[in-house]
């Protein structure tokens, strides 16, 4: 059976009212009774009821976290570091795993709230109207937007500068001689951070000089399977007319485009230079090991759900938008061209 | 502001109780008047207090799940696969990152029984005396094991058949043409699988006549950056009596270690021919793609849930073990010896 206050304040001899101010560190408790009732409530194997605590206190210290694709290296990445800091702040993570699934997406959030979760954090949502009516009705919680960006100013949002991230990429493949480049991203309606990071890259193309005969842009999802899609797709379309340089939208897009063009005969990066996105795991743990646009994963997630966390207990400054700098990372899968 | 029963019934013209009856879906309620009913909360945007029912019902339709390392190929895709599930059936996922953190695991059992949760999948956990006490402690609550072996018998358990499949790995090596063969798996302190797939290993060493100055074993943990020292030390160890073929613990361990020999100027599977452990995304993305034995990650993760669901919902069979089959998948980084 389980303990409860009751029980206790029967055992030692005391008030409940008595018992339940020395569990829950309130003032007008003798320091030694205190110790008492601690003491005896350890022995009896106290548990707290914590719905019912929550329910009082109308705080559950439960986050909720959706993320698109739990299976891809960034978003597996971006959860081990959000739920590290949650608990060392003593709060834990409701998960829902969306499954590039609208609908899923929806009953999650509605779980959410139905489980009065203390906040929550969004992961590069889809930009669907559906869904931002639905975060706008649910005003009375706490969010935090990490690596995705809303219209709706009341998110605090923790990101890169998606643009320039996208246009520095273009702009390293340049900077070593490359004029044909590709560029294989995300899709503009999938994820909020595509329409910039596709914005990044035309500019680039534009400010370059780069004739458009010698770009290419094909849009997907961003993980391997997508990458290697993308590449056969290149490797029909620009037979006769391929690029020296491909920016790839992910990590992950990178890989299955690095394999896809082995799996042709090609040699990266002898026939291609292949620049990623995130340096996320994957990226140093592929040979040759990746050349890529590092965000500060950790530090994305940590900042976000240290910004969340801060507004539930109401200590957070009203801080909009938390821009973290990005990064080329050179590594194997670019070489210099002509 | 939140619209509850109170306000629903007023609206409607009838009694709180009726209200909650067909808002429950309880009977004695009129067909056209539980329409109403629930077109009205609908209307009103009422939202259940799921404390308050969670309290009332002693249930959460909370699930815990304790992995250790979600940024690892073989986790992330068992989360996936359960999360799945439990949300088709109605369930959400409270996630613990164990981090290969003691103290943190125990903390997370006791969120999980703080939080009430109406049960908890166990995946690969540590072989710790603490740990199985504790667990022991919380035997009001339902327990499915998947993919770890617990000596207590009360917990449902869904595992393959880690012994001969680790014996498998070794006779495949075995059956095309090496004699030379090591073992790079994981540390018989950290999982309880650890044991029973080195007791494959020796087992098949042992059974298939290999001198025991043949075979090399060395034990970590089963990460990628795990895999890469492991092979460091082989080469520095061994270096004058190298194996042909590597039976690796896990396939994250494969890709460390191929990278390893990779960027010590060795060919694969022309040098080494390696063997992985789990069939998980990972084995598919690299090159050359990873001959491994399967483990059914996906129904490994499903059928774990669902025992526990069914045990939960009290519809279960008292099933002790369910022994999933294994298999070798071949595919390009083995190749006949000699």
């Amino acid at each position: 059976m389980r303990n409860g206050i009751k029980e206790i304040a029967k055992a030692v001899g005391v008030s409940q009212t008595t018992v339940s101010r020395a569990l829950n560190n309130e003032p007008y408790v003798r320091k030694d009774l205190r110790r008492k009732i601690l003491e005896t409530a350890e022995i009896m194997n106290y548990e707290p009821n914590y719905l019912a605590k929550s329910l009082l206190k109308n705080k559950t210290n439960i986050i909720g976290v959706a993320v698109s694709d739990i299976a891809t290296s960034f978003f597996s990445t971006i959860l081990k570091c959000i739920e590290r800091r949650a608990a060392e702040r003593g709060y834990n993570i409701l998960f829902c795993n969306v499954d590039d699934d609208l609908e899923k997406e929806k009953r999650g959030f509605s779980i959410f709230r139905q489980m009065r979760v203390d906040g929550i954090i969004l992961t590069h949502e889809r930009v669907d109207l559906q869904i931002i009516e639905q975060l706008k009705a649910m005003s009375n919680i706490p969010m935090v937007a990490c690596s995705c960006h809303f219209e709706e100013p009341r998110f605090i949002s923790v990101n890169i500068n998606d643009t320039a991230a996208a246009y520095d990429a273009v702009a390293y493949l340049h900077s070593i001689g490359h004029r044909k480049i590709a560029y294989l991203g995300s899709r503009l309606d999938e994820y909020t951070v595509g329409t910039l990071r596709h914005n990044g890259v035309q500019k680039a193309f534009s400010e370059l000089g780069l004739p458009e005969l010698d770009t290419y842009i094909d849009l997907a999802s961003l993980g391997i399977e997508d990458g290697y899609r993308m590449g056969q797709r290149m490797l029909a379309v620009r037979r006769t007319r391929l690029p020296t340089a491909i920016f790839a939208g992910s990590d992950d897009v990178a890989v299955g485009l690095m394999n896809c063009l082995m799996d042709n005969g090609y040699r990266i990066p002898e026939d291609f230079s292949i620049i990623g996105f995130d340096n996320s795991i994957i990226s140093r743990n592929v040979r040759p090991m990746l050349t890529t646009v590092q965000q500060p994963i950790d530090k994305i997630g940590t900042d976000a759900i240290d910004a969340l966390i801060d507004l539930i207990e109401q200590k957070g400054l009203p801080v909009r938008e938390i821009v973290l700098p990005h990064e080329i990372v050179p590594r194997g899968s670019c070489k210099p061209w002509g």
